[in-house]
């Protein structure tokens, strides 16, 4: 074969095709992820929040790397936190993708709803729940027959943050790609002390400067539901879970978004 | 403003913007690359080459390397070596295009030819004719009153290595990025020699490899009219102009397809 199963075609291998004549080949088909967001309070972004309500962010930015990462997002819309309609939704869900994604509400009660309505789905049902990683605690990875399910946290960061940990490898994985995707890393010195817990994996978004002929990667703080703070970062370091921070002046590898 | 212009919309970006209720926001729109095969040898791809014909290969390849940057590919067709019927499908190039490739014939008569052709189209005209970069020396660049023209060469290997350095940044400028698309790189030990001519910048093909944990970059050899030297390669080095080649054992930074 002039190119192996797995393969993702790049210029050049559009070009070796026709250069032998072969100007069709058999794909394999971009895998459709549905979405749906839970929460009585996530209101669609179009209208404006009342009291305690928030508009729906991970619908759309869960989508965007779903596109990015290759797969089709197909947006159920919002299910609000009871039992019956979320499991309407999430069937849909796991019948129409082939890989489902939901963006589960944020608090306890609302994520153990999420757990059950999957585990009343089909079995095997849940397999994870709970991640000693930070952003993304409550996160849920189940598979409802042989169909993978993604239970993201309702933090528009958190979601992010694990979608990129796992959604985009299960899209790369349901295209057959034989290498997941890279991403692109630079190596910066840290600006400033880093916190973490040991026994915990944490993902700290940072923003990257040059200064006097250094690149400075400047840790972006805020809480895990400010979007705002992955908008203003350019990337992720990663502190592994043996270490309890890294201190100032160290270099470190920061993955770009 | 929450995002400034020429910034490149990330997932999290319009996480940043449905938070505050913008659904809908002005956007860039992708220029629109128009690209001509020319060579009265060339032919298209479904069809079967006589003797001393070959089959077009650029249009595919730039095609891919033009939408993979943001660009909308617009391919024209293939033009004889004759200024007539250039003319006619150059100026159709340059009118309905933000940016026009041309991939010239091999031969030193039609690249002129089409140097004489895209002088005639209007001032300024041709601004470069021949580069100090292998593979890649026949090179045309030139300004048809403010649409930029690309001249690339007709071997398949050295278009697409002349339009990752030109092509690709136009596109990124036309789309009023702030930052030139950023290429993957990786650190790897050249594998073999690699010879060069002072006074000229190479780049090579290479494969990467991992031996006994260490990451090799092996030379693909190869003639610039071949295009499966590239199929068979992950990425390219550059040797700088005032050097000679680099020896075997030396890391280099290959810049990934």
């Amino acid at each position: 074969a002039l190119l192996a199963a797995g393969h993702r075609l790049r210029a050049q291998d559009l070009g070796g095709l026709t250069a032998v004549g072969i100007t069709a080949v058999r794909l394999r088909r971009r895998p459709r992820v549905t979405i749906v967001s839970s929460g009585d309070e996530v209101v669609p972004p179009d209208r404006e929040p009342g009291p305690g309500q928030i508009r729906d962010i991970n619908t759309y930015t869960i989508g965007a790397l779903v596109r990015e990462a290759g797969g089709i997002p197909i947006p159920l819309g919002i299910a609000p936190d009871r039992e019956e309609p979320l499991r309407a939704l999430a069937a849909r869900a796991v019948s129409e993708g082939d890989l489902a994604v939901f963006s589960a509400g944020s608090s306890v009660s609302v994520r153990d709803i999420t757990a059950t309505v999957i585990n009343g789905l089909g079995r095997p049902g849940v397999l994870v729940h709970g991640l000693s990683i930070k952003p993304g605690k409550p996160t849920i990875l189940a598979l409802v027959g042989n169909k993978p399910v993604v239970g993201l946290p309702g933090n528009p960061v958190s979601a992010i943050v694990i979608a990129g940990l796992f959604v985009v490898p299960a899209i790369a994985a349901l295209l057959g790609l034989r290498e997941p995707p890279r991403r692109t890393e630079v190596t910066a010195v840290l600006a400033k002390n880093v916190n973490s817990v040991p026994g915990r994996e944490d993902y700290v978004p940072v923003r990257l400067l040059w200064q006097d002929g250094i690149l400075r990667a400047e840790p972006v703080f805020g809480k895990s539901n400010l979007i705002s703070t992955l908008v203003r970062a350019d990337g992720l370091i990663r502190v592994p879970p043996d270490a309890n921070g890294i201190p100032a002046g160290e270099q470190v590898t920061v993955r770009l978004f």
